[in-house]
């Protein structure tokens, strides 16, 4: 697409700001009460939501499993794990505020503190210890959506990009030594899937290799990580760049530097190999006899002397794909300038009705509740005769809904205004498509579609017409 | 089902506790750093997952919407809610562990401890107050999966059941007074229909009314109120009963109180009305024409004085159907006994090799992608070219996987070893269905299927039919 990634010398047009245009879809609001915590209104949980929805949708296929992890942790957990002590301007600290020191059946550390996650790596390596043993278990791959929380100062504080509580498209990949190439492979090809369906890039890989004065491990692991790394970067088809030296001392890392269509550059997506956790933590596996019977001086490094024989420590690779959910949706807010694809926008569609009549109200319910998904509702006598002190029409009695049908908020204007006047506030609204229903569409049993925002890329496409057409099949289309 | 609700006066056998039933599926671990917030392994992950989606795929029929909010507020909002000081016993306190005091582009109370939120509706309110006008926009309800903290003493806290850190199905209805009957029955629908489709009950309704010395509000709201609790329960057609004088301070409420397979009862979901918050944060709407034109000794009680002309307090319906997610759970996997029904069953199938023959695995790995509803993956000639540097076969090149697709998480067993074993042990990891692929199954292009555990209620069947069904087509079914 040409128009989104000009290659003119003209500086381009900045994109109005994320708050702004999240105003026009009433996305999120920010408080006093919680800076830098934004709470999401119900159209900005739904993209929220969907952004989530995808993501999980495609886990299965690359092997990630979800799982869910406490918030808060003992201090002693963050000690372990470095961050209380390297972390500490960024982390909050949380205590019990009633009666402490009580000792009967008391936990162990009863009095301590805990440490509000700022990452969910910790909580993984505990479920690691706990749950493999063998090479055989690896690669596993812990996927996590929690909240976490960093403590950024106030003054920095905007909107959905710069936050002290988000989420992230959190994983670690806990795996052997030599499956790094495949895992690296198969997650830029995940990033590549992933900022193809939304219609973004171009971005740029960048290798950040092992520093030279201060790293932990040995040159070996080191060398043959990022010789995995650089075939897995050659693989991908990809432009990519080194930046040597420029690793953390506990691993090689890819950045994922995506460049939106006004020209800045985004650090989104992170690919971080680590050494250094699974030490801390004394992960380890019973090794493979491929590994057993490996050189002496592939032989585990002195800082090893805890392994126990025939065990090796698995190597952890921290990946985000969109990084923070809120960053990638303010990312995306901008990307798409309120025009949502139908998918993924908070206001698919709205029927308008063209007069009062009862018909046609009643029609217009009737659409909506077609096109939002919902599935037929019973109206039996059983239904009728629950209310029998109440002379009101008794709502039909509710029956489940099934799992996988995708419900679409669909809106309704029956308020009594000229239609014109509800069309031009649909379309400053930026509703994907305009239904109206007058006296025809009544008589026809069918509806007038006009299609307002083109949806973007082909998976949309389809979902458009599978979606959306369910029970359209007699009606009008445009 | 008799068996489940025995009549006989025969003691019940007491249930396999939820926790040793928990390690059969590996659900869940506890660890000393994070005691009372217990890890969801993958299966675990996945049965709470499922309950999530369930219960947001009834949302649009229902009306509510979900939103997303912080984790952390400042105390003063606790002070406003009333929960700093009078639910002190239960809360954490938070701190930025960082330097504090800043005060360039500080923000008010920079320096201001957070309280760990241990319920959703103060965050609500702040939605309400500044999202809601008029009674044209009521009723509104906002539902909300946030993980809660309370301060539960160590020694109380037990598996899922008594936690520190839990989710609830919460939801917050904010209505004009005269909506309450309304919303109260299509709750009490709600909660039926849910607990239908797990099979739970009986259940019994509670109704707790006004306290006789110490209230909010004027009398007149509570005996209209509690005149539309009682109309919603009538019309409910179960079994109810007066607990008088036992409502708290703030609002009358209806709880349920589920009786499980052996008998013994549980307090899971709640209906509690609030008349207090709305004042607490002034929350106001602009009456409807009905509502100014109602009697004086309707008018707002004298507490009310912070109203403006021609405004009104909403009122709050606070509701939970599971209650904690966490505690409906540990019911669950107690009512069920291991036998989960196959839409909620971390172990839906598992695909067994009769052999080794190269045909066979490849054929279980075919039947375990189809089985799981992973769409064909594409194996271009432009997928094969991809890695030019290695002699290994690529992997195919990942496709997007539509957002309706159920993936399940179907198991292999590809070891050498007697099909018997494989079968038993099958059985005792209480797989719902069992899968041999063998020469046989090779040949014809099928699968073999034993169907060990009998899933539970209708929407089961239909699922299974549909899901499991894909692809099986032209396959033998026991
Ligand atoms: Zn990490
Ligand atoms: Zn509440």
């Amino acid at each position: 697409n040409p128009q989104l990634n000009p290659t003119t010398s003209e500086p381009p047009t900045p994109p109005t700001d994320h708050r702004a245009l999240a105003q026009t879809h009433h996305l999120f609001i920010t408080s006093p009460y919680s800076p830098g915590s934004p709470l999401l209104l119900p159209n900005g949980a739904y993209v929220f939501q969907k952004l989530q929805a995808f993501l999980r949708a495609q886990y299965p296929q690359f092997g990630f499993q979800e799982v869910i992890t406490p918030t808060i942790y003992k201090k002693s957990l963050w000690e372990t794990s470095g961050h209380w002590d390297n972390y500490a301007e960024d982390m909050f600290s949380v205590q019990g505020r009633g009666a402490m020191g009580q000792t009967q059946n008391a936990e162990t550390g009863q009095d301590e503190e805990f440490g509000l996650k700022p990452m969910n790596c910790p909580g993984h390596c505990l479920l690691f210890r706990d749950e493999i043993k063998s090479y055989r278990d690896l690669p596993i791959r812990y996927a996590d959506f929690s909240a976490l929380h960093r403590n950024e100062i106030s003054g920095a504080l905007t909107g959905l990009t710069r936050v002290r509580r988000f989420h992230q498209d959190d994983a670690h990949i806990f795996c052997r030594p030599d499956q790094i190439l495949q895992e690296i492979e198969q997650t830029l090809k995940f990033v590549g899937m992933v900022y193809d369906t939304f219609g973004l890039g171009p971005y740029k890989l960048l290798l950040s290799t092992r520093p030279v004065d201060h790293f932990i491990g040995t040159i070996s692991e080191w060398d043959k990580a990022e010789a995995q790394l650089t075939t897995a970067l050659n693989n991908s088809g990809r432009e990519w760049a080194l930046n040597e030296g420029d690793g953390a001392f506990y691993g090689p890392k890819i950045d994922i530097i995506l460049k939106d269509s006004h020209g800045k550059e985004h650090q989104t997506a992170t690919i971080q190999l680590d050494f250094q956790l699974p030490q801390r933590f004394n992960l380890q596996y019973q090794a493979s006899p491929d590994e057993l019977s490996s050189l002496p001086s592939e032989a585990p490094s002195s800082e090893d002397a805890a392994l126990e024989p025939g065990n090796r420590r698995p190597v952890i690779v921290h990946r985000a794909i969109y990084g923070s959910l809120e960053r990638f949706m303010a990312l995306l807010i901008e990307h798409y300038a309120g025009n949502y694809p139908f998918w993924l926008s908070p206001r698919p569609a709205i029927v308008l009705a063209l007069n009062q009549d009862p018909e046609t109200l009643s029609h217009v319910a009737y659409i909506q509740s077609v096109l939002s998904g919902m599935e037929s509702v019973e109206t039996s006598e059983e239904a009728r005769v629950q209310a029998p002190s109440t002379g009101e029409p008794v709502p039909p009695k509710p029956r489940p809904q099934k799992l996988n049908t995708i419900h679409l908020p669909i809106d309704a204007d029956t308020t009594a205004r000229p239609i014109g006047k509800k069309i031009a506030e649909a379309q400053m609204k930026k509703y994907n498509h305009i239904v109206v229903v007058g006296p025809k569409e009544v008589k026809s049993r069918s509806m007038t579609l006009e299609v307002v925002n083109q949806p973007h890329g082909g998976a949309t496409e389809e979902v458009l017409v599978k979606i959306l057409g369910r029970g359209l099949e007699s009606g009008e289309r445009k």
